[in-house]
């Protein structure tokens, strides 16, 4: 058995995670920290777990973490990461890091987007981006895994076949993704009240959300050029769930079905990636609680523009199911030991 | 592997039981029927089976279902069960019956509060009413088990060890449920229509569902004598959950703690049903998509009455989770197989 | 024109309260206070208001408080008001305070459900219990109104009939509320967090919440003796709208017509009471946004019992617009001045 | 007292021209029609009406509603109201139709799009496209005023100024719009089943939307040249709203502040558009229930793009509200007669 903790254990992410883990067959769960929670049991926090996770959340201690743990799933707010990770590092734990310290490969971008300089280069430059059905083979063999965020994971997947494959240019790619509340977690903000939200649309961080670089940064690599994108996210009042709309310009006339077999083509033998055909539309209820990803893409011919459409669960493939999927190719385990749970719908 | 097949397959309690069976490790899925989708495939009518689940629908063949199947789980609408039993019984097949057809011993009392004759009264006689925590023994050997009520299930659990145990009069029982969309099942109508249902509130039925004779009976078997309930039904805007409050008048001074010891003594051992503490009170969220039941009991000391409390998910306890944890216990495997998957929060 | 003030204006029941004035023809909005909003517009704080009232907040001031209004609103926190009714009432202002402070007059009640002790019992023997269907004639020429709360305002209303024709009996009456979120204000709690409320359903303070004193003592006033209910409020994912349902034992054997008719009695004359008939179910959607209170009976003739039913909304009839109601009718004006906007439906 | 006359009142944006017509002091409420409920009394269909508006609904005589009226809505099925408009016409009734029926000037568009021979090419030539914004002079005199549909509304105001002024492409014009799901009005459909539509967010008509040709019909006239749009509707779990986000490409540097000057001299004057500074951004709650459109617009300088972002109710400025200000303008009456609800919050 491999033993697993999970630091930040008492946030959305970190309970998602160890919803997944306790239906593991090949690991034990040995130590919780909660900043907030320390000396509560966990099922006290998530209620849900009452009966299955019942043990204590402890204030973070490096060397508890150190001691109990052969991999560590970081799910702290960004920032505080890349404080515990040397340390992990140096001690030969594999890490699965959950907030953007390890994202970003450029620093000064980093700096430029999260306010705050690297304070831990030489990691960085050693972390594999988890997003497994780009980065496979690097994440087999890595040490630390800087696991993707949730509006990036859904851009990602849903454009990779055709800027991978050239059929669109690259400027003026467009990204309107339609998030649900909880990737914000469970901190207090009048923005996050129920009264708020209910019965409500709004977007914000119009041309300035983080993830833009984080987006850019992944799809130049695809590209083999540098990638320029309008990113607008929007706050819809549904728990989980994100809605990628994508739009792009083709370079030539094509079909729908042609664009659609390039993406059967891109995501073949992918157990968590499902490409639906011109007849299909993706919902993100039809991923709910899972590490699907669903997508499809369309020819709008009147505008000679790709619209490509993308649905994750945030806290699933895009956050803690992602998270498990890593670790699963990280120790070598089969990729959906754990994710095995069907979407729930209605 | 048992061969297990679902009529009715294509409502939500039918893809709810298709959902638990698939990631249950002793049956193998044979055969679906579908009124409406017949021809289809199951995962183009539920696409949060698409890769899971594909095989295709067919209309109900009697010969088909019996020579496909050891076990048969029928999630047809009332009044079609005793359309199909009688063969199915005949040929020996094991039989979980969702719909209300083989819940009301009485049939004049079926006849009463569904304005049909019942037409199999032999099979009648024979059926074993589905709450594992009340009728282990007889489900062990039964070979039709009538599936209960979703309202049923949340009321009987809620109350059982005050009506057992003698503490309460047993007139004047109110079970005031509040109910989310799902239990209707997907059938259009106006009161399910999206913009009628969000942001309301409403009841029903006031003082004629038909749930009713059906809590009574189990009820008073418990108490050993008649009894007679006050049951009124609300619709509340979310997709799954009923929280039942029962008000119980108590027969002598008792303090909560003495009362939630009597439920913790009553559910001893039970793996779905999860008594809270003095400290805790149920929500509907933390058994979201499982088939645990939360609840807890409180006593009203300037009222007298006793206050019990439930949760559960509607097409989980509430219908499919409890139908496969039936099936589970006449097949003689572990009560908890295909119902490992930890309730979603959030 | 009457000028009219509202301190804690940037609460829900504040804004709500300025909503309806904002289209009243009879009074002037003079000076508003905010502890958390001062020096910032109203319509900074409620983007709603925009272009229609963008005048600014202050922190309360009890001089220009006086100096500036003919009457006043007191939209605090409890056992704020009591500290400033006192010198308002000195002064001969008209008071409609929406706090629980001057409602229970019997101040050891007080005590007992809040905690604290009542520092003005001398305007609390002035006050009027504002729910104009049964003391409009006090309320005429009331100085200080005690605007009831809103779990009461849908019990009081939903009962009254049957408490003051003495049919039932008055032990044993059950109320069970089921309220949106919008009760609770604007203040952060997780409890009120988008996705920890949304698909939920829950239940709250059983047994011991502070509006049961003041539904028994307006209720006992109809009776003409001491009542004790049983009441338990529910948290249900919609912003606004009570749904209250009673269960009180008939004295004797009844038709639901009849009934019907006594209540139709009861309000006769009444505008923002609606008795529906035995046909009709109330909705919380058919009030939202307005101040009517939707209700009728069922005769439950199995147990003997009366099942009452009403509909407000919470900050509605429930709050604000109830308190508007009050002033029209404490300075003359027409009862349904500035409350003439229809429900939203859907 | 102008008599006014709704044809299919009993849809949801029928319905909602009444909510506004009974507050509006200038009209006599005279007709209604309903296919489906012909026979009943309004409110026994809007349950919010009771006792506001009783009044019966008839089917739709041509001759009883040329008697009735001075001014006619109708709220007719698109095809529907090509075959009523003829003889109203003929007869001078002012005319508001709410349909699609003649908001495309080039009928073989129109067939194009809506799959049916346009039968009214003559009235078609009269029609004035109901944006008071953009054609208040036009409307000032017409007799047949084409009430435009829910998203082009949104689009337009929201990317009007910057198509009037010149400083975008025309090429590569993106609209994404979230819409609730009253616009998809009463009718039943699986895809509007409660169940389905909460906890949900999804694409529909990619690339092929109805709303498209409108769209470009209009900024084509603001250009002075032909534009092609790509437009995505989305459906979100709210009952109101349409937050439209709209992505230009600028023919130059500019920055935000600029923009939002060009959009307040744009929209000077206007009483029910309200564009919001630098600091502020539109939520579809602060429209909720009335006439107004917040609008704003922001610089994406990396892309160099203008992103313009709008809010409406899709049933007040996006339907019903727009045809009362239309009615008002038609007529002489002040334009915010019967509009002057604040939008509800929360």
């Amino acid at each position: 058995m491999i033993r697993v903790s999970v630091a930040g254990a008492t946030g959305y992410m970190g309970a998602e995670v160890l919803r997944y883990l306790c239906r593991h067959s090949g690991v034990s769960i040995k130590y919780l920290t909660s900043e907030r929670y320390a000396g509560k049991e966990f099922s006290q926090v998530f209620p849900n777990f009452k009966g299955i996770l019942d043990i204590k959340c402890y204030e973070l201690n490096h060397e508890a973490l150190i001691n109990e743990s052969d991999i560590i799933f970081l799910a702290l707010p960004h920032k505080h990461s890349m404080q515990v990770v040397p340390e992990l590092m140096k001690e030969k734990k594999k890490i699965i890091d959950l907030s953007a310290d390890y994202r970003i490969k450029d620093h000064d971008a980093y700096q430029h987007w999260y306010k705050e300089n690297h304070t831990d280069i030489d990691n960085l430059k050693e972390a594999i981006y988890g997003i497994p059905e780009l980065n496979r083979n690097e994440i087999i063999n890595a040490q630390l895994v800087a696991n993707p965020g949730c509006y990036p994971t859904g851009a990602i997947l849903a454009t990779a076949p055709l800027v991978k494959n050239q059929v669109v240019y690259f400027d003026n790619i467009v990204i309107d993704s339609k998030s649900g509340v909880s990737g914000a977690g469970r901190k207090l903000d009048l923005i996050y009240h129920f009264s708020e939200v209910n019965e409500n649309i709004t977007a914000y961080q119009i041309a300035n959300h983080r993830h833009t670089p984080e987006i850019e940064q992944t799809l130049a690599i695809l590209a083999g050029e540098k990638i320029c994108i309008s990113f607008t996210p929007h706050l819809i009042p549904v728990n989980r769930g994100i809605f990628t709309t994508a739009y792009l310009k083709l370079k030539k006339n094509i079909e729908t079905g042609e664009l659609i077999e390039i993406y059967r083509e891109f995501y073949k033998g992918e157990k968590f990636v499902r490409v639906l055909g011109e007849n299909e539309l993706p919902a993100t209820k039809a991923v709910f609680g899972s590490n699907f990803c669903d997508l499809t893409v369309r020819v709008d011919k009147r505008t000679k523009m790709a619209i490509a459409l993308s649905c994750i669960d945030n806290i699933g493939k895009g956050g803690s199911g992602q998270a498990v999927q890593n670790m699963n190719i990280m120790c070598g385990f089969d990729e959906i030991i754990g994710l095995e749970s069907i979407p729930i719908y209605p």
